[in-house]
């Protein structure tokens, strides 16, 4: 394998067509070599494309790409062309070589520019970025990025492999506060817990977490973050759940595995959002509720089954009742 | 007093339960020390609790806690138990007793890694954080905390006591265009006025607010901001005043003195959010509007009142009318 | 022409009132220097004002203002006042005279903390500030100014003229996952492509816009984004548009030129927002839908005409049909 280095910022690998084939689990009788995933309109001859249906699979064969990735059920309108490759789910494949080809893209250790307190541990392969700022007694575990002004204070533990981009907070004060009933003045309640984030949890640029008040805040593990989310103290986020961007949790909230938020869904306190269940962007789930049922999506503010929400929104239109 | 190291990165100090006692106006006949606030479930015999209700008393006795600070009207159902303090209200003293616990959790001075331009002053007991940014001519006053990576520019005014936590933006160039009706281009409005933070306010990470455009944007006193929090250039935020995380606030409104904000509030331009008005999460307020009304709870967008907008909903849901 | 310096942060020019009719196309047979543009209550001698109505031109003149900008459709109230130059738009013309005077704001060069990577170019009187991060290959044009602590992230290009407030992202990592459809595990799409700005471009503080998967993203010349904006994988921005605070727009839409968003808006995915197109704030548009009608305005979520938005409000609020 030899190196090349992208526009995009990191070395790409250089990988037989054979190699590629083994990595989604099939077999290819091409020679020759790859170095990059590429959209079909940018494909090279050393480009992998990917195709979903007829019309991408018809435009990748007439592409100059090296290796096209195409789903098994398109297999009927069929190809004799050597370089389709074909596969269960042809993006998800996309996904495997691309990370293959990416190889590694940061640099383990911590750049000069980051400020690393006492009593930090860190794994192996691990890289801090520029300007990164973390505090004491934080656990870090292999090959994670912390990425330029990423801040991880004090009390705050991740796992291995966690990618987590610039600009983002983690282990913040929470916000909780105890008002003084003659004055009206408040005192911030104990924000002394500490933050914790599972294996394989990515998380987008700006983003902020806050610490647990008494407890803990968990993150579980495969979890996706995008940018600019906040998520309170003392919430536990399940595994492999998916928060789009500038969605808000409030403190104590539950969202369990393999649930999918939305763009700026907003969740009350002491919420539950149940295993796998979907919420659109913009939906809005009330303090206490709970939200049940995998693979049910709901919608609006307050959220209620898509069915539901697109039957007030017809009333609302047609002005009648029904 | 001793000093303990937490996980949570700051020293606690020892207390005697008699000093304990007195900090929430209470006395207390038991000898012996504690060392931190803590939940039922984590307490030891060094630990201070709170119970408001029965069913938390009833844990907080069975628990190896040291201390427990009971709400007053819990006494008809009582105990004998000696650790009990009964006090007006239990979550307010536990919160009094854990920031006297917590002592001092900064440290006074400037972070090697942080940037202070020229004519900056800065009160006794004030700490700045790693990376921190602070342009030139920055007032900052007594015992305030400038958390890591803030960024606080050129002509902000800070009072005494003073929270901003991790990446912040303070005095940024506010958000005001005037558009070139021929061409459609825009240009800058003048952004050149202040923005002046009361006393004891708290700020939330990466939470952004604008100075004026030629006059100023104030904070009040005591009021409490959480994370990714955006205001406007030339508003004027009163005296504690509660603004929950996502909440933005556009250019030249007012929320007055006590104001509760939930989360994702958004308020339009020239706008009044009254003395003590609620607004629920994801409420929204129109540009010009003025909502009035101490104690009283709005939601939805528009916001109306609570009970008006149940009704709506409920009348979406039976599809008829009334 | 001298420098004086404000608490603003930055050193205003002096000019003659000769010069400043000259820079909105006018003519004034005042002598006299004038030095900033101020508040009609804040003004003095050497200060411009704008009126764009009778009762502020009335204060306007009262005033001690130097220099008064007025809409010529106030003539015919009028005033023999020498101070007052007529002007076609007197909030516009304030901001081209604002500017003037303004002069350079910023200095050239790079911050001594500033972090800049191998292979970086930069135009001549480009400022990078104070703990900004720019990542290898980043190309930035000509007088722009690259606030504090921003990072660019690697295969960014920035055009001529771009401001880019404090904590802004950069080029950061789009948000998009394949699914293991037997594990329900996610793996990253690969997000190799770049973030192109075009000239003039404004960027508020705290903002994160994410790279091209495939592809770019791109922002048009002459938009303006506010604060804590986000902006996904692959959109297209197009020129002279207006994002206000909290936006959020998902991969792969379109805002077309001259478009405006109010606060707290959010796009789906694929959505196109036509030209001139004006979004209330917390407006919401779904996945794959297409706004069109320049200078229509749009409310609610789902987005729809005011008009219509307004009518389903009343019908809620009266609780019947017609």
């Amino acid at each position: 394998m030899e190196d090349e280095t992208t526009g995009g910022g990191w070395d790409l690998l250089m990988a037989t067509i054979g190699q590629v084939a083994e990595w989604v689990s099939a077999v290819s009788a091409l020679d020759g070599d790859v170095v990059e995933v590429s959209s079909i309109e940018a494909a090279g001859p050393r480009s992998v494309v990917f195709a979903v249906d007829g019309e991408t699979l018809g435009k990748a064969l007439r592409s100059a790409a090296g290796v096209i990735l195409a789903g098994r059920r398109l297999e009927s309108v069929g190809s004799a062309d050597e370089r389709v490759i074909w596969v269960e789910d042809a993006r998800y494949s996309f996904a495997v070589v691309a990370e293959k080809l990416r190889g590694r893209w940061f640099e383990a250790g911590v750049d000069a520019s980051a400020v690393v307190a006492d009593g930090v541990s860190m794994g192996e392969g691990t890289g801090v970025g520029p300007g990164a700022v973390i505090e004491r007694g934080v656990v870090i575990g292999r090959d994670c990025w912390v990425g330029a002004r990423v801040v991880v204070q004090a009390g705050t533990v991740i796992g291995d492999r966690v990618v987590v981009q610039a600009g983002a907070v983690l282990g913040s004060t929470g916000f909780g506060y105890a008002r003084n009933g003659r004055t009206g003045e408040y005192r911030l309640f104990p924000q002394q817990g500490r933050l914790v984030i599972e294996d394989d949890v990515e998380i987008g640029a700006n983003t902020t977490i806050d610490r647990g008040a008494l407890g803990e805040t968990r993150i579980g593990r495969g979890t996706k973050i995008d940018n600019l989310v906040h998520i309170a103290h003392n919430c536990v986020i399940g595994k492999n759940v998916i928060l789009a961007a500038q969605t808000g949790i409030s403190g104590s909230s539950v969202v369990e595995d393999g649930a999918i938020l939305g763009g700026q869904v907003g969740i009350g306190e002491h919420a539950t959002v149940g295993e796998g269940v979907i919420l659109g962007g913009g939906a809005g789930v009330l303090s206490g509720k709970k939200m049940r049922g995998a693979g049910e999506v709901f919608w609006g503010r307050p959220a209620r089954p898509l069915k539901e929400y697109l039957r007030d929104l017809a009333r609302l239109r047609r002005g009648r009742v029904f």
